[in-house]
């Protein structure tokens, strides 16, 4: 931790400043310039992460030398985390695609999208039973019983299942259908779900905030980490900004990123980060040039007649079409979809 | 809602879209200009509501006339909703303030905070017992500990409890305590937790989120509304931008825009606008000045101590400072802080 | 200058960073914590604000101490500047408040409007010859037809004129007709512009950008005052965010955040910042309560019509509703209109 | 244009409204809905364009049919555009990457990083002489001197030149050198050097402002082109936002988004919206996946040491490892890097 006086800082509050530091632990070095000065604190500086230091007399600055995530950060870790997930892995050489609708609607047009994405090269079936709707009004998900559906189509398909819970109550009805528990974009910060998967022995699909650093990000997956789950894959999907051609605004950067900081798998996920159809194969492209781990995407048989999200979902043609596309990408970026899954594509990036 | 074609849109599609349209029981009325055609479609808009109408071949934009919600709509209230606490009203002539420290960290500071804020005008006590924190290692709070030392405070000094719940089966533990119910901004979209706060008869005290629009705000009011709960308070609290000068960016416009669109009483946050102890005092005048029905205010015996938030925590001196700097506002307001708060000050605003 | 360094830097990157800084005249104090080393670099910290110090390997992070603006900021100055503007003094005790059209449309509307609004306590004229429109389809404004209206207007009614300077090759012209140089919100960083303003005798009116930091616009004054001309007026007009019931999201914070930051006079632009004729009012009286030393207004004889900006022009009578709204926030914020302005709001704040 | 008027609205408003809109030669049609009236408005809409029609009585929304721009238009153009630079073509088959230092230093470095740059694949070369920089203590460029070493270099290489002009008043002198004019990003809405430049006959490089949505690029583009210049090369280089782990925040939606709306050739800028040399490959790699018709590279032979920008730039040794990795997803994309350029990358994607 650096601390910055103000200028005219007192010697009293200067003497006062170092009291406090080394009152938990650790040594101060005083530099002093012509307008300020410097006190480095040397030592355990996670004592200091939870005092306002701000708000001791004289101090205008504090400039942390350390991350406030440990468990999440790449520094600290010995190997990248690989997440299996059916057969596929995430995190490791493979670029996993998820693909389903945003709601399960019913059994039957769940089947046929699982069928249809898994022939495409799908690894996962992403589908929602409990869905956060900015209006109460809107659908919200057949809850238990789109749960079991997705564990039907999953025993028919061999696709394992990742769907969102939404509600600390549910946590153990959810983990007891799926295979990975999603946290969405508007709980990200609903740190009482983040402890609560925490908990679980299921791996956990963290999605940024729309209001959220990566910084935020990788201290949200701290939380699910520090209760014993090592399992959190993150998404990119888009934060708020002032653009409105697209609904969100996809903050590729924020791959590279985390891949720099962190040891988790990262994912994108197209379908939300543009909200527009027409975008989500060449989001799905530069986010597998960028580094992306895998893709979140969203298919629907009849996409204009969707409960959810019909703007950005894929019909069956469109994924099709997304699928072989993405292959070249793929083997520029030095990956493949994964054994068996494609292999046309990936044998053959000049398609 | 109204509907406009791309250019190039052909009759088979028109044909299709008024189809979809009149199915839903609207009627529609077309207009064709040179390069665009528009559908108007007029009838019961909400059965559009949930259609995904830009995924039908042809549309290029939808623009719905009505707003999404109507329970906290101002157009459709008959009056504005008055929400009484302890002796003050929310939502009506007086200006309201609610202050105390950040979180409960202990009967003494708690006892001495109250105390202090009642005798400079405040007319009701906030303090988190669970407390959202963006790290898991930081302070969490209390918990039902600090619930209970809140119900002693208010026994012994008549203030009513503003104070955070988190998490949905804490609800009802925290609704036994407290007197409003304070939903965090993180938690804004926890559209489970507005669910079941609606489902209470407490008044809830909703902040906005750190990227939620005035209008998700609005609709996240409706879920609480929906429920059966009428007494929501609205909270602008800052929202998330580029400058870094303070915590978050203190959307003051928003008080006068959901004053226009809602007959929810509205207050302001200045300590988490501004994050910053010198802003308080200048945020707060102008919140009043826009016409805030209230302020919400972090008071701590000793905020370089303090547990959380103790950058943007007054001392008892800069409390006192503040209620006498506001006095002339709230009268320039031709408001007042309510009968027998600090009556010396409202009578006096030359002062 | 304080630089942090990646964990496992070796020493000779260490001996290099420090020679990098060493050769610059600075001295160097190193402090080697258990991940992290970090180097004070202690002297004339300018030298160093040219250098990439993120480019040298073995940099993680670079902090500076001071303040990349001087001419601009408080804490190196003498007091505060006050800029004569008529009879009235921008940054001193008074509120000042400039209104009159977006655009000079012509000599009778311009006359009438300046009247009006000397009458109501304006003490000086705004009007724009020359237009910034975002689309070029859109009016540009009368030019140096415009020019001499204003200042015709001007002998005649004793207010001096406020008036925008676009090009660098318009400067002498604008000069030779205005009182104060404004330079707008999308040119705040048109250095060019700046630094020919300069060079310029005349106060310069300058707006923050819609992506300018507070910081941002400090150094963009910095720009103007280098060339020697001390007489910089700042102006909070809105920045752009991701909300969309304002034109611009009104940074409030900014205007107590300004006056500790820097010696100028801060003025606040409620028309542009919320766009909706509805909002000024409250826009106006809450800047003033956050310490605003002016308010720059659009009026207009018929918004309706207005060639520019009519969503957001008062009205005659709305002008005058403003000012009788506004003597009770300038008398409970310890100042006046000015001599003369409008005696009796001044006299009898509980009107 | 499409209006909705508020609750409420009287005969008399509705009446008055549908008067201004026939005044300027449009039909009306009325629908009245249950809670509002819309009215659409049939005829040429460019004559509604200026005018402030929130500001007539009774009008609450405003939803325009038609875009703002049109030469930039895609729907309006029979093909696209394509800019010929050099050899290369801008806007057709080939990915066309423009490279060199952030400043021109000196002739040596401008020749040695030129010469490097085209032998790796560059197809232009870009550098500063003059420079817009926050701070006016920084570097400021060499001015013509810049000029006439870039004229240098391309008499001796062969590439054509892109720089930027800041200042109405140099952009002859600019134009008399350089192949391309580029506008900066904070100069975007500096409608004077648009107009400036769109008498030129050189093609402009327009830099998408940091608050400005695509939308706003696309009507400074056709400030450019009403002006009689069609050669107008949009460039993608980060917009900002609260993200603070990149200098901007990269927003790589805008190409696609672009592509559709426009015919102009689109450049994505990987060295100013990551602002850090490690992100400039992944978020090249992601640009050409998603469409981008070239790159804009910063490079310099010692970016330690580099006047400006040292820690975007690229060394010779980095710049070689980008367009090694750069070819596959050229290939991938379906494009080239140009005829001549780097054979062996485009013929052998797979290496």
């Amino acid at each position: 931790m650096i601390i910055v006086t103000r200028k005219g800082v007192t010697q009293e509050e200067l003497d006062h400043i170092r009291e406090r530091i080394e009152a938990e632990g650790l040594r101060t070095q005083v530099s002093r310039g012509e307008h300020r000065t410097v006190i480095g604190c040397i030592g355990d500086e996670e004592r200091l992460q939870g005092l306002p230091l701000l708000s001791i007399p004289g101090v205008a600055e504090v400039h942390p030398v350390l991350k406030p995530y440990k468990l999440a950060s790449l520094e600290f870790a010995a190997i990248r985390t690989v997440v299996p997930l059916g057969n596929a892995k995430l995190g490791g050489e493979e670029v996993v695609v998820v693909a389903g609708p945003c709601s399960v609607e019913g059994l039957d047009m769940l089947r046929e999208t699982a069928r249809h994405v898994a022939s495409q090269g799908a690894r996962a079936l992403r589908g929602g039973a409990f869905k956060p709707r900015s209006s109460p009004y809107a659908f919200r998900g057949l809850g238990e019983d789109g749960l079991k559906m997705l564990a039907e189509v999953r025993a028919e398909t061999g696709l394992p299942v990742v769907t969102e819970v939404m509600d600390t109550r549910q946590v153990d009805l959810v983990a007891s259908y799926a295979d990975v528990l999603q946290i969405g974009a508007r709980n990200m910060q609903n740190f009482s779900l983040l402890t609560e998967v925490g908990r679980m022995r299921r791996p956990v699909l963290l999605k940024r905030g729309m209001a959220a650093t990566t910084g935020d990000l990788l201290l949200a997956a701290e939380y699910v980490m520090s209760q014993g789950n090592p399992n959190v894959i993150l998404c990119e999907r888009g934060i708020r900004t002032f653009e409105s051609a697209t609904r969100n605004t996809f903050d590729l950067a924020a791959i590279p990123v985390l891949k720099r900081e962190t040891h988790l798998p990262v994912l994108a996920d197209p379908s939300h980060a543009g909200g527009r159809r027409d975008l989500v194969a060449p989001l799905s492209f530069a986010a597998v040039a960028a580094g992306a781990d895998g893709l979140l995407i969203e298919v629907h048989p009849d996409p204009e007649r969707a409960f959810s999200d019909g703007e950005q979902s894929l019909s069956f043609a469109e994924f099709e079409e997304l699928m072989d596309g993405l292959g070249p990408f793929v083997a520029a970026a030095g990956r493949t979809l994964g054994e068996g899954a494609r292999p046309a594509a990936a044998a053959d990036p000049s398609a």
